[in-house]
């Protein structure tokens, strides 16, 4: 096989995985139960919050975990496995739970956004491709979004295919997009697979290919009476691309009857560019053509040109979205909380860390989202332990972590719990929601949000705190720590 | 289906191929003969040079091109296409020829780096798996090697799998990075598939899976005695990690007579800690030990820890080489070089912009690389057309087409072209290379460059120059160009 497409995706962890396992075997410990905890430390591009996503293709890979004769034997040519835990590995599947945090919700650092509690090598075996595909689908869906804040209702389409980090970063990247609230996509593939809109009309080639730009745009308007989106970049925008998409549009779609059509830049000032089209489209009559720009767009650039009045439809974003370009590494991590002593009782584990934004929160916990009564907007998430309830009937004092002298008393409050059950015992219990679902989910969830958390430049930090069991728990750990 | 794993590329383009390809359909143009070619427009980082990847997978794709039934199902359900199209797409395969640049050669801006010659249609659907591929891994490549530059020799690991961006960002990722001079990964099934040699010992959550750290050494040793490297930093890494990691290879290594063995740090001050620690293990009689360290890595901090005098022994780089985050795009395009007419023949085309940068070189093309008789180093590389010859018996004067009255002219050179044909009439000609010869090209023609072109600040520009008929060409069609 020489390519990455198609593989067994069991066969996608780290290698210490394996060695873990395989020494969790030989030590007896395999069927020790573990919790661990997926969360994320920073909102890229100093944003207010992520989007989590992902989890559809997360589902998806639990449910065929599996080693074929073929990894076995590859794992067996290492030269280093136990032949029992081969044998063994033949027969895996997932028996654990998992919960998690629902596609397109807003997630904010330090929280629980998945939760794994499995014997130990299963929940160390899903490590890798879960932390994979959930900061890469977060990662696109956080960044698509804020490029859609930007364009303040205006259309956004993913353009970058082309710039991807490979197969999946285009295909899952575009529904990423979706998620996060583009309208469409580039790529064929992902309409097929998962029905993000694919659409598309012509590059700078099918303009070159004819013999002049009018004989492409009129036949192009022949071929797609309907639909025709002309480049008008490839020569000259104002002197020759613009008149001449007005010239095919009267010739071809004028007796037609057809008002609605386009126009797309590549290239150029676009704040005087499409003033200037928008003008002279206007005068010819053709107030229904849409503008469409792409070149190397953002959501800084976006909102620039905006604010400088361009006359833009509808925005083509490409590499920077499809690589979050100004940060392209979400940062979530996968860290044990908990471990079953040999008498079955969960035992709260730590990580200390001289970097001390790398300590972790321990136990088996769980995470409830505080909105407001009389606003609906969410005030705060709140982690506590997962044999704690908040009863919203009650008023319930919260503090900062970080500064617990912030203490502040919710009353009017609904609390709602933040990850839902995903798989128990190893089977799916969770209903998937559709594409538009999540998209849907995503727009209305972020209305939740204050005004002061969608800002670009410093936004107002959202509290996540910890309930006062947990946070005693903590201080406990990391007061014992020293005894090691 | 719910994952991108496993899908049919030839439906990974973008959608306006599908719709142009339509178009050249009812337009009579399908079959005439086009000309593409991949080129870049800038290094990465600023480097003085790119490396070119991808190669093999393209290859991969090109001789597995077809349409499904179910792929015509979709198309035809999007309702715009031809049924003349759609079963024409029934028999489509690749009938054109493809030159390339052998992966892991040096590339520079402006060269065409893959020259396609085809049907339109064929040609054009190429475009977008195309493109992705060789972007993505001649990225990582590029990234790969200057972060093994800035190692001097030491041993550097590719790590990032869990940050990557998608499933094939992870898996030809490290066979990218491998080619730029990794000496392997953490990512199982790129060794699987590639042959990427797989590494990798414990994560924290072994360590906390004990009830004290040096029960997980112990553990740990006894299980891979010969290959024991032990993270050292989940509590406190001097005061508890190297103790505790002495203790457990003087119990269970030395008794075997084993001398070999590493740890490996994550987190803390990496110059202090690894200085400490050597001391520690040498002062303990374990000289042979490695020191291992990882923890958000790039070249810049690897040339600042070895300026610091830091005791490292080999490096494990993770999200910052696995997304080349500092700049995670690169922006190959495929750009429409010359089409056939009617009678036959092929005329030049060429792309004109209002961004001077994103003007094209016309014409169908080829490039050599100017080798200095003397010395062995790359001088230059010379674009001309491709009915043109350089006699390397003859003295040549080369010019900079940015700077005309800058001209050279070189006598004892050897000239070597730098695309070589891949694809003939559809038919595959090459000999695909294995991984280590792609390497090993790799680490050889970076040899052929002047130290200059491998500074990571101001590194000097390489010479691509124009032949004299190539520029002439491009004047005159410039010159034209108002005419539209």
């Amino acid at each position: 096989m020489k390519t990455a497409n198609g593989i067994n995706l069991t066969m996608l962890c780290d290698f210490y995985e394996l060695t873990m396992g395989n020494g969790y075997w030989k030590s007896g410990m395999k069927d020790r139960i573990t919790c661990f905890d997926v969360f994320f430390r920073e909102n890229p591009d100093d944003g207010g919050f992520a989007i989590a996503a992902g989890l559809e293709q997360i589902v998806d890979y639990v449910q065929h975990l599996h080693f074929t004769e073929e990894d076995i034997a590859y794992l067996r040519g290492r030269g280093i496995f136990d032949e029992g835990f081969l044998g063994w590995l033949r027969e895996f599947r997932f028996h654990g739970d998992i919960w998690a945090v629902p596609e397109g919700t807003p997630i904010f650092p330090g929280e629980p956004v998945i939760t794994v509690r499995a014997p130990a090598i299963e929940a160390q075996l899903l490590e890798t491709y879960m932390l994979l595909e959930f900061n890469h689908q977060s990662l696109i869906a956080t960044k698509a979004n804020r490029v859609c804040r930007a364009a303040e209702g205006r259309t956004v389409l993913e353009f970058g295919s082309r710039r991807a980090q490979g197969i999946t970063a285009a295909v899952t990247g575009a529904r990423a997009a979706f998620i996060g609230g583009c309208a469409g996509t580039a790529c064929t593939v992902s309409d097929q697979v998962y029905g993000v809109p694919a659409a598309g009309t012509m590059a700078h080639s099918w303009v070159q290919m004819f013999d002049s730009e009018y004989e492409a745009f009129e036949a192009y308007c022949r071929t797609y009476p309907t639909n025709a989106v002309l480049l008008v970049d490839t020569f000259d925008t104002l002197r020759s691309g613009v008149p001449n998409a007005i010239r095919a549009f009267d010739s071809v779609l004028k007796p037609l009857g057809i008002r609605k059509c386009g126009i797309r830049l590549d290239s150029g000032d676009m704040a005087y560019l499409t003033k200037c089209a928008r003008k002279m489209l206007d005068e010819a009559g053709w107030t229904e053509c849409t503008i469409t720009v792409s070149n190397s767009l953002d959501e800084r650039l976006i909102r620039d040109l905006i604010r400088q009045g361009a006359r833009i439809d509808s925005f083509g974003v490409g590499e920077r979205l499809i690589t979050s370009r100004s940060t392209p590494v979400f940062g979530g991590v996968y860290k044990l909380c908990a471990v079953e002593d040999g008498e079955g009782k969960l035992i709260p584990k730590i990580k200390i860390s001289e970097n001390i934004g790398k300590i972790t929160n321990p136990g088996f916990k769980k995470v409830y989202r505080l909105y407001d009564g009389a606003t609906g907007k969410a005030e705060a998430d709140y982690i506590c332990l997962h044999d704690e309830t908040v009863d919203d009937t009650q008023p319930l004092t919260i503090c900062d972590p970080q500064a617990r002298w912030k203490r502040k008393t919710l009353t009017d409050f609904k609390a709602v719990e933040l990850l839902v059950p995903i798989f128990q015992g190893g089977e799916l219990v969770y209903r998937l929601p559709t594409l538009p679902e999540i998209k849907l989910r995503c727009a209305s969830q972020i209305g939740t949000l204050w005004p002061e958390l969608l800002r670009f430049d410093n936004p107002h930090v959202y509290y996540v705190d910890l309930s006062e069991r947990l946070m005693a728990l903590k201080d406990r750990m990391l007061e014992n720590a020293g005894r090691h």
